[in-house]
């Protein structure tokens, strides 16, 4: 008999939703170019990010310098943001 | 007339859902002892966060050592978390 996974909480589904944007940004190159991270703020992040701020927030994700935002420096942008509007409802 | 605010994106409420699950269990703290995060991890991460790793968790997230885990480094977390499910899907 099969054994059946508990379902996933509301904290592993939002984890989940922001792996599968970077996905969905990233498609099989498996890294997001600086045109791939403008149209994923356009469209999943513009009540959080204001994309005037890409150029900035490209260079600050871009660790390793190769013009790209791989898995990793993505996950730095989900904290960041998350960060962000956290510190901004904290001090409401 | 008042200004019609456009519905969040999943992302946005993926974001949303990490920030509220901190506040969850931070209370009128604003920050998480052990305990509570022992207690978020149980709940809410019990999926992707193994309870045995909580000590080394704990110290690698109370990055100031005051023994307590405040906002920023709860949003590390959830990049640990991201992160390491995230690589662990690309290379499936």
């Amino acid at each position: 008999m099969s054994s059946i996974r508990p379902a996933l909480t509301a904290l592993e589904r939002a984890l989940l939703s922001t792996m599968a944007v970077f996905h969905t940004y990233s498609g099989c190159r498996g890294s997001l170019r600086k045109v791939d991270l403008k149209t994923l703020i356009n469209r999943e992040l513009r009540q959080f990010v204001q994309v005037s701020t890409l150029e900035q927030l490209f260079r600050d994700l871009d660790t390793n310098g190769d013009l790209r935002i791989d898995f990793q420096e993505y996950a730095t942008l989900v904290a960041m943001v998350t960060s962000a509007r956290g510190t901004f409802l904290v001090q409401k």
